[in-house]
């Protein structure tokens, strides 16, 4: 069990209005920075090029709501930050509804559902509300405000580096943008942050850990402009964490080539879990970005439900009811074990020419007829088998059918007895 | 549309009798060589060394029929070119029905059907009729004439080079030597007609086109062994142009590996349209000699039935009902389609690190969640994803299921926004 | 027909006491030497070190047998070499049926069978018997008594070298450690005699042929450590001939890779046989250490009913009704084709430009429409047609659905017609 209380840390983060800029990711990455001291923050002002892009202006919201001319307030983004449309222009008019219709998103087919909606790069202004909500306006005419602005800022990220004895580097990428949103949001900051505390404990390390935490699309765009080079030459796998919060099955999106070490580990991960693969093109975050032709790093994503193919999804329904305890949980010991797994995947040479005589160390039966053992002795023998130095854990573990990790165990007894050496010693 | 009347062409060359030599051939090749002003006649003398090949005596036919003994005609030449066994020697004589029997072909199960056969490399003479004309003969005695020759004269063939901006050759090959048959036959020359001519008027051809009218086999090897060193040198893809007529599924026939351009061209040409794939032992045309060994050329055949296939081969049935001006149109098309696709076949590289922000050049949606414009969107996203600079457009539109003449039309876009270029560049 | 007495050999060796070490495996190769005047004899001594391993010490087995406290012989070693556990210890006592008990091996399943148990690295003592024969025991008391020994000797193996024009060797080994069974062991033996009796016969071997006898596991351990560089260097295919006796379906075991000569060569061979076709990870025998990784040998196995997976494997149910004349003489036809097919195994490479003319060479029917020659003239073509001087006759047969021995038949003949000629030359 890992004891860190990631569904606390989503309750606490709720309630903050996050968006692409603004107060709400700086408060975000303040709650995050408390539980990881080793995070730097970064953060670059509207107008700074970004390989092909352009960093916006940043957005402030302080109110938005839509009164009757009975001066009741019958939409109120005090109550839903889904309500006001990300990145509306200000407004304060009396208007007629005809009018306010246009300014308004529902949907039809979830009546009860708020929908979440942006205008990122297109000044416009606008409410989001359930289509219950949206059939009760019957007025001739309201007042709607939103008192917000879009002025020169700045747009906030950060990342963790925990060193390891190789420069060699795991990427672990997770986005902060998204307004009250559990399983495609918060789900992902809360586990990643859960993976940095685990990692910032291990002792030794063997790889380097790169962890970031960034408004996404533009965010993952700013950071490769800024470290590309660097993360070209020693990203050896990385992920992509989002949507890793309900306890329904689990999702696999493969990097570009769908055969990088980050693949492999993955897989080898969810075998043994119930799993759906999707192909690269059903990608929609963040390794949009790092698997680009240009930048084409090794990163794919395990998921639980994935994005876009869930009813809650960019809902007011992916709340803190279909994001669990458990399910956040689950997340966590997937990822850590896909973490371990690379950590160990060592490609291993038998020390021995022809079969070692494991009977005299122990590790044989010493009776050619004993059932018991034998399932056992299998595993070894096979493992063994296998340990030409061209083949690492992943691979044999695929060939023998034994997990990786019982694998690992293997090469840690084989080890030990002087039978296998690392491939290259 | 393209408004060649391949089918009247047909029909003009219906009567002429072809063979692998003489005047029928050269007959073919006037009126073809009318259509196409740029052809090159050529021809090599009986005795000829080709390769392993000789060739053989030129063969003039001038007359063959069976009479009865009341001076009926009952089996006439000149009512159908199929009545005398190709390359029969001359034969004027009375004989009993019992030694006539040795001399005919017919096809028990096509009772109506004319069989066509050869003897070229053996001299025979004999006649080839339908089943119901062969019970017809009942009288003991018949009189027989074939009034024809073999003689030392040449073997013609012709060929159309259409120059390129590259060296780099692309070859139509089709055969002229079989008399009165439609679809295994005079769909090839008639489509290879068009094409020429189409690719004649083409403003910017990237590519040199290679087009031979030949006899077949015989004709392949002597144009192979004048010309061998250039096409291996230069050949980046090939068909044989045969069985192009009709209306039932498409076929495709590959080359000897099954992975070339040629192949690879058209087999997306053919992933929307019914097709069944042959394999390289069902081949039966000039690629036998195109695809040897020694030779191995790219080249492949798209068809309709294919020969050998369709219970009309190679008798009086494969006639200009079968084949038809929408089979031949549909051929046309398809071949052209093909041509076009390797003309576009770039391999694209992206110029942008990560996406470019496709929003900024009207290419994206500017609201986070539109239904309509998405398909489109996600279509232009994988296309961009896969401008890697090694993966081909026939490469990316198998990996995106997107057609090819639709990617190459995304790679003109993007290429005009300066968002891609070509590998190399 | 083979014609060499195979089931007379297996039935003279049946009396013999084998085990690792000892009288018993010295008589097997004196019987098998005078039918192999090649064979050369090896011994190394007890304590000698091969590779990771130690040679035990030398068994000598004379008598065992339980009697009954009124003088019944109730078990005796005489009537069955399997009654006494493999190695076992001497002793000479009279003990409770308890005691007794601790020291019995016998097949609940399988009552009338008395299984093979030993202990090679442990010392103990022990009998074998049926169940019948265990649950007859219901005495209080019972005398023992194996005289045996342990002591320092050797352990003795043979080979046979029959050179070839080529040093490159086949490599068949089988194992002569088991008393009296039959398919689990002599098979393997007297197959492997009628393959090197009939090697030595052949005029023209292009390959050399090394041919093993050993104790199992143990015995190949020593040979390799003594042979291990020259194996390496010299081995193209080899096979550990194993459970070659019965009638049921054949078995496949592949290499480690599953990609060698010795796998593709089998596979053909058994392509028209019905076959089970196993994992390496199903490996039993001496493949084990010719596979292993830091050996890598080419080394299969063609069997009938493979190792641990027959309800006779193992005890005394494996006897010379299951194992016929029948089955030992259709596995050494497999073999031997097997080993033909290696010698004939070139990569050939057509000498003329397109197809050559067959039809001058009388090997293409004279006339255009003659259905029964047909096949035969399409096995030609498509034979020649892959010609390309890269693909070897195993892998033509599998492209073009023809056996390898037609194919090496093709071979002969266009080779004698000057048409196709060796790789390289």
């Amino acid at each position: 069990m890992n004891n860190q209380p990631m569904h606390q840390w989503a309750q606490d983060l709720w309630p903050i209005c996050r968006s692409l800029t603004g107060q709400g990711v700086r408060d975000t990455l303040d709650y995050l920075g408390k539980l990881i001291p080793e995070m730097r923050r970064h953060s670059v002002p509207t107008g700074y090029q970004a390989f092909d892009w352009t960093v916006p202006k940043e957005w402030t919201i302080r109110e938005a709501y839509i009164d009757d001319m009975r001066g009741n307030r019958v939409i109120d983004f005090k109550r839903n930050n889904l309500h006001v449309l990300g990145y509306s222009t200000p407004v304060n008019a009396v208007i007629s509804r005809n009018d306010l219709e246009k300014h308004l998103y529902s949907l039809p087919d979830q009546p009860n559902a708020i929908p979440y909606v942006t205008s990122y790069y297109s000044e416009r202004w606008g409410f989001c509300l359930s289509e219950k909500q949206r059939t009760a306006l019957t007025g001739d005419q309201y007042k709607v405000v939103i008192d917000s602005d879009l002025h020169d800022g700045v747009i906030d990220f950060a990342d963790v580096i925990l060193p390891g004895e190789r420069k060699e580097e795991i990427l672990l990428s997770t986005y902060i943008c998204h307004p009250s949103m559990a399983n495609n949001e918060l789900s992902g900051p809360v586990v990643t942050t859960a993976l940095a505390r685990w990692l910032a404990t291990v002792t030794r390390r063997k790889y380097t850990y790169r962890i970031v935490f960034i408004p996404e699309t533009i965010g993952s765009v700013i950071y490769l402009s800024q470290n590309l080079k660097e993360m070209q030459e020693r990203t050896i796998a990385g992920y992509v964490v989002t949507c890793v919060g309900d306890e329904r099955a689990w999702s696999f999106l493969p990097s570009r080539s769908g055969e990088t070490l980050a693949d492999r580990a993955a897989l080898a991960v969810l075998r043994d879990r119930e799993h759906k693969v999707y192909s690269f093109l059903d990608r929609g975050s963040d390794e949009r970005q790092y698997c680009a032709p240009t930048v084409d790093l090794p990163v794919a994503s395990i998921m639980r439900s994935k994005y876009g193919t869930f009813p809650e999804y960019h809902t007011s329904l992916d709340d803190l009811q279909f994001v669990t305890p458990k399910g956040l949980e689950e997340s966590f010991q997937a990822y850590r074990s896909c973490i371990e797994l690379i950590e160990h995947n060592e490609m291993w040479r038998a020390t021995t020419y022809g079969e070692p005589q494991l009977g005299k160390r122990g590790l044989y039966p010493d009776l050619s007829r004993v059932g018991s053992a034998q399932n056992d002795v299998r595993k070894r023998m096979n493992f063994l088998a296998h340990c030409d130095g061209e083949t690492d854990i992943i691979g044999i573990s695929e060939l023998i059918g034994v997990t990786p990790s019982a694998c690992a165990e293997l090469a840690q007894l084989f080890h030990e007895h002087d039978l296998i050496r690392p491939s290259g010693q």
